[in-house]
C-alpha cells in the first residue's frame, strides 16, 4: 500500500501481514515470529542488540527439544517472518535446506531443557552486562538482593529475594559452554535461576513465553544499571 | 483498518477507537484510561516504567474514594482500555468480578484523600529513584532545593523552594506502608507535598490530572538525575 | 480522518493540517509554528524540555520586535499551531487578549534586539547544562574549546574555537535578568556569542532561523555532555 | 496524500517515493541513497549525528573512485534523495554544477581506495568517541579487546581479538588529514583495520555495503562506550 511506511528502517510492517507459504517449516508460527521481532526493535531501539549481535528463540516443544531461532548474522532492528530457523535436538536445522541458524543455537537447547515451562529464550548484548560480566568474573557472578524490581522475574513473590547472577567465561567452544551451562543447572540450579552472563558478551534469559522472557531481559537490564552505578568501575 | 500499524508494540491504535461497552466498569471515561495509557508508552520508552512494574490511576471521585486503577501484571508500554480496574473506598474491585488490581492499590486509596484536588496517581521505577532512594534511606530523605525545575510543581511559584523527598522503607505489606504514608501526610503534610520514594522501589506522585500528575514524574526524574549525578554513589 | 493516530501524544498531525483563522494574531506564519512544534517533540524526547519547561519563540521583525513565543505552561511536546502568542517591543501579547505568554518572554525580546539576523530563539532545560551551570556559577561560566562540533556554531569556521559560556544567577525578576543579558551583549559581545545559561537553570540560544537554533541546541548539549563527563561533579 | 506524516520532522517518507530526475547525477542509485538517509536518522536519534555533523558516502566504484557523498550543512536526520552529491577520483562535484560536498570528502575519497571491498563509508560524531580521542590521543590510539561484540566487525572471528584504534589530530586541512590516512593505509594496515578517531572530533568506518558500515558504527559506538565507562575521565 503506497501509504504504508515500509521505507522506515525499524517498521516493517508490510512484510508482518503475509503469512509464510505452508510448507516452510515455521508455517503456523507466525504470531511468535512476530513477538519475537518486536522484540529485536525494541530492543535494538534500546541498545542491547545492536550490530548483528544477539539471537532469540521460541520453543515449540521442550522435550524433545523443537525450536525457532533467529538466522545468523542478522539485524536484530528489522527481523521479520524470514528471518528465523528451525532447530531440533542437536541444536541443527531441522528440515536441512535453511539458513544457518546462529551460531549459539546450542544454548538454547540446553536452555529449552530446564525443567519449567519455557517457552522463550533471549541473549541479548548491553553496556552495563558487558561491564558486569568483566567486573565480577574473578569471583564467578554477583548478588543482586532487596530490589522491587526483582519481582517481576517469574516465580519471585518479595523484594527480601537474593538471586546470584553467574558469570562464565566466553569461549568460541559453544558445546563447551552450553556442557558448563547445562551442569550448572543440575548441579546448583538456584544459581542460575534466571539469568546468566557470558564475560564481555552478554545476557541470557529466558520465560515461559515472549513476554514473560523480554521482561526478564527489562528487569535484568534495569537491575544491572543499578548495580553498575554503584560499583567502581573505572 | 489493513494500514493501520497494529503490529507495533508500543501504538495499540486500534484498540483506542472502541467504546467500552455500556456495562464495564470504566465506561464513559474512556479518555481518562487512553490518557494513562499514553502515559504508559511514553514512561515505558523513558526505562521508568520496564517489566511489570508501575502503576497508574485516575481519581473519580475523592469522598468516598472512586478510582480506576491499571490492573495487575501488565506491560506498561501497551496498556489499553481494557487493562484497568475500578476500585472503591477500601481498595477492593467495585463491581466484584474485574481482574484483579495492583497490589498497591491501596496506596492510590491513600492518596486520593489527599486534601487538595486528586486527579491521578502515578507510581514509577527509574534507576535513579531506585539508587538515590537507597543512598537516602538512612536519613529518611533528602531535599532538593534551588532549581527552576521545581517550579513544575503544582503550587511552587520559585526555584527559592526547598523540597523533601521522603524515603520510605519498602515492604510487601501494603496495609502497613499505606498507614505510613497516611501518617505522614496527616503529621507533617509539609514533608510529603508532591512525591515520595519507596526504598528500592519506586516513585509516588500525583496531580489534579492526569497531565499534572505525568507533569510531576517528568520533574521529579529530571531532579532525580540532577541530584544523583552530584552523588557518590559507586 | 479515522486512521491518523491522532491518539498518540507525541504527533497531533491533525491540527497541523489546518490553517489559523484570518484574523488569529499568528495567522500566515503556520510554517514557523509547525517548525517550532517539531523542535519541542525533538527536545522532549531528548530529555531537554520536559514538565511545562522551556520556552521557543520565532522572531518576525527585530526592530521593532515582533515576535511569536510559546504560551505559558504548555507541555512542550504536544505544541500544536494554538499554542502561540505574538508578543511586541515590550514583551507583552500584543494584540491583547491572547494567552499569557511565558514568563520569560522579556528575555526573548532582549535576544531578538541582537546585532545580528535572530530568527528564533530556544530555551531548554538539559540535566548537563544544569549540572554545569551549578559547576562553574562561581566562575561566572566555563571556556569550550577546541572541538570540531564548535563548527556547527553559525560563523565559527575552526575548531580552534574558544567559545565562553556565560552562566547568570538564576532569578525570578526577569526584567533584572533580561538587563544583566542585555549588558553583557553591549559590553562584552565576545563573552555572549552564541549561547548563555542560567544557573540551575537552563539554556538560551538563538540563530538566523529555527533550523540554526535547533543546531545551537544540539551542539551546545553535545558540548556539554563532553564538558560534564570530564568533570569532577560528585 | 493528506494521511501520510509529512509533517513529522524525522519521516520524510513522501520524498522518498520519487525517482530522481534521470540526468540527475545520483539517478538510478535511489535505493542506495534511501538507506543512508536511513542512517542519518538512526544517528541522530542516537545523538551520534546531531547538528549539521557527520557525513556519508556510497562508493560505486573504487578504481577509479566514483562515489556519492551527503551535501555540505545538512541536518543528518533529515536526508533525503536530494541530499547528496556525485563525486570523482579528485574529491570534486563531477559533473559540476551540483551542491558543494562535505568539507570531508577527501578523506572518503582515501578510504574508497582501500584494498578490500568498500561500498559505504560512515563518519559520525558521538560522546564517547569524542572523549576517548581526547583520552587516547597522546598514546596515538588505543586497543580494544576481548569482547564477543568485536566478531561484528567484517572478517573477526573470534573475541580473542585485540583490534588498534589510531586516533589522528584534528586539523581543517583535509588534505594533510587524508594523506596520514593513506601513509597509516599503506605502512600499517593492521593498525587501521576497521575504524579511526579524529581528536575531539568523530569516528570514521567502512564496510562492504550500508548495512555492514552501520552495524560497524553501532559496534565501535557500543564499544567505546565500554571502554569510557570503564576509563577515569573526569
Amino acid at each position: 500500500m503506497s501509504q504504508a511506511p515500509s521505507g522506515d528502517c525499524l517498521r516493517p510492517w508490510e512484510q508482518y501481514r503475509k503469512a509464510l507459504p505452508d510448507d516452510h517449516p515455521c508455517a503456523g508460527h507466525e504470531k511468535l515470529l512476530d513477538d519475537l521481532s518486536r522484540c529485536g526493535r525494541l530492543f535494538h531501539r534500546r541498545g542491547w542488540s545492536v550490530g548483528t549481535s544477539s539471537n532469540y528463540s521460541v520453543v515449540l516443544s521442550q522435550n524433545p527439544v523443537d525450536l525457532i531461532v533467529t538466522a545468523s548474522g542478522l539485524d536484530k532492528g528489522r527481523l521479520n517472518r524470514h528471518s528465523f530457523v528451525r532447530v531440533n535436538e542437536t541444536g541443527r536445522p531441522d528440515p536441512v535446506g535453511q539458513p544457518a541458524s546462529s551460531a549459539e543455537t546450542l544454548l538454547h537447547v540446553v536452555l529449552a531443557r530446564r525443567p519449567e515451562p519455557v517457552g522463550c529464550i533471549l541473549h541479548t548484548h548491553s553496556i552495563w552486562s558487558t561491564l558486569l560480566s568483566q567486573r565480577f568474573f574473578a569471583e564467578g557472578g554477583f548478588w543482586i538482593e532487596g530490589y522491587e524490581m526483582l519481582k517481576g522475574f517469574e516465580g519471585v513473590r518479595t523484594h527480601e529475594h537474593k538471586m546470584w547472577i553467574p558469570v562464565f567465561d566466553n569461549t568460541q567452544d559453544i558445546p563447551v559452554l552450553a556442557a558448563q551451562v547445562g551442569e550448572l543447572q543440575n548441579a546448583s540450579p538456584e544459581k542460575i535461576s534466571h539469568v546468566f552472563l557470558i564475560r564481555r558478551h552478554g545476557l541470557y534469559t529466558w520465560g515461559k513465553d515472549v513476554f514473560a522472557a523480554r521482561r526478564h531481559v527489562e528487569i535484568a537490564e534495569f537491575l544491572f544499571e543499578c548495580v553498575g552505578r554503584q560499583t567502581r568501575l573505572a
